[in-house]
């Protein structure tokens, strides 16, 4: 909940898993929401199940009227024409979206909806299944839920974070360009390496299936999401996906080296696993309390300083965002 | 069992957690039993558990004597050392190993104790821990234990499939070079490409760390295994491992071209994912029985081929292997 004495309604753009899911949580978090959705199955069972379904510009209108949070809940590729209905019908609206990548999404909305508030989301939740039906009211429980501070109003800024608290998320702020650079590196690459990896082992036939046991089973799992899915995240997020590919392609280029030539592979393992433990203490860290009023000069810089380091917004009240962050001293 | 009316012994050497596991297995199922260890924390536990933990040549001459199945459990490294206490105490003994590669093994045989019977064995279970404690009777329930058929005796052979069959797994016929080439891709790069994700996350600051979900857990699960235990694997099979090795970073560089020029990852998406969908639906084909007498001349290589094309080994008895293999039909 923000300041405000009155609770900010929502309008989804969008009603497939994670749409869908914003819209039953911020419903059962006593918002009042509506929707619009370009699949005729999504609109028909969620205005089944009791939901404000109208058509696209009807929804605007009335997110204008009663001063919504709009949400963009579409794959990044039907992004812009949203933007342009949006544009046409709500163009001076709040708007976040909850897309995969976000400079794609922010550079989108200055060419096609420049009169908006924008301030981007990423809730770090899912599941291989989509549409209306795959949604679900908890599915952000504890979740991060990415806040973009890219020259951000610090009052939107507020909505949208109350909006991932509201859903049960932890907010995490992050510039979109960190965004992208971080999720490219333990979202999109995993992805990519899975596919390889699957591609790999079928090329060892029957007996390598046969063979196959947990190792396989765990980096290949997420080869079996959607691959439309899977093309529109990694494929959104290009520059920083060839950054990070890059960057494993070098690796697996000296590890391959030193493994032809001295027999060893000891730095790859050793970096690997030494790596692997101090995520898994860093989890274990204590971590301590920070507050700081959102509208002192500065405050967003100081929160994407913040999520750099790894802390999550757990709270939103009375002009003062709290949360927690490591440890230094622990 | 056997034809035998006799029930084979079994002396281990190494009680980690493989050796230990298989002499309790073995132990349940009834055979007699004895172990040499050159560990003294397993040689203390597993007196303690009544295990009959005798030095080393000792262990071998009653080997010699009883005319046991004589099973090396250590890494990869001692296995020479150990096969010279095996060729000056048990020269001609009936051996196997479950180390998990099999071609060094068997030139370590042919260099170190030319005079054994050899069948080489690995049996595909393991956990994070090692050492005697982490044992369990049940570890090898249905796993695949490959057993290889390399110019093997036959008799040997079925001893030692009778070992695996006795633990509770079925067994994978396979040459040892084939078993390699297998484990390379299904073990070994997937170990080798965790280490790697893991490593270029960390580059990724507390960001990534604090937005990496499952993709990312999944996908790094194995950089938490021991060091010293997945170089002993990568290392110990470099050849094969280098061929899978290049397979992909060969199809890492094409889906990283054709990202860079077209911004598609269509191809490497839809390989992995067609890949991975294949092979649920082979786990999920229906299999019909075989049986064959293992005395027939060509047996091991029909059940090399049986092997090749996923079947497994699930009884053997009267000198006939019986077991379930894929339907072509299915």
């Amino acid at each position: 909940m923000t300041d405000n004495d009155r609770v900010t309604p929502i309008c989804v753009l969008g009603l497939g898993l994670i749409g869908g899911s914003v819209l039953r949580a911020a419903t059962a978090a006593g918002r009042s929401c509506w929707a619009a959705t370009a699949s005729p199955v999504d609109a028909e069972a969620a205005t089944a199940e009791g939901v404000d379904v109208l058509p696209p510009a009807t929804a605007l209108r009335r997110a204008a009227e009663e001063d919504a949070l709009v949400v963009v809940a579409v794959p990044l590729t039907s992004v812009p024409e949203v933007l342009r209905l949006v544009d046409q019908h709500a163009g001076g609206c709040r708007l976040t979206d909850v897309v995969s990548v976000k400079e794609p999404v922010l550079r989108a909305v200055e060419s096609h909806a420049p009169g908006v508030r924008y301030v981007g989301g990423h809730p770090m939740a899912g599941t291989a299944s989509s549409g209306w039906h795959a949604g679900d009211a908890g599915l952000f429980t504890q979740a991060a839920w990415v806040v973009t501070t890219d020259e951000a109003d610090p009052a939107v800024w507020a909505e949208v974070a109350s909006l991932a608290l509201d859903c049960g998320a932890e907010v995490v702020p992050a510039p979109a360009r960190e965004h992208d650079a971080a999720v490219a590196r333990v979202s999109h690459l995993p992805h990519l390496l899975a596919e390889v990896l699957s591609a790999v082992a079928e090329d060892g036939g029957p007996l390598a299936a046969t063979l196959a046991a947990s190792s396989f089973a765990d980096g290949t799992r997420v080869a079996g999401t959607r691959p439309g899915l899977v093309r529109a995240m990694c494929e959104g997020n290009r520059d920083a996906l060839l950054t990070a590919l890059d960057d494993a392609l070098g690796r697996l280029g000296v590890a391959r080296g030193a493994l032809a030539t001295t027999g060893s592979l000891r730095a790859a393992v050793e970096d690997g696993h030494r790596a692997h433990v101090r995520r898994q203490r860093a989890g274990e860290t204590p971590t301590i309390a920070f507050e700081l009023p959102l509208h002192r000069p500065g405050a967003l810089d100081e929160l994407a300083e913040l999520g750099r380091g790894g802390a999550r917004v757990t709270g939103l009240a009375g002009g003062l965002v709290s949360g927690r962050r490591p440890d230094p001293a622990g």
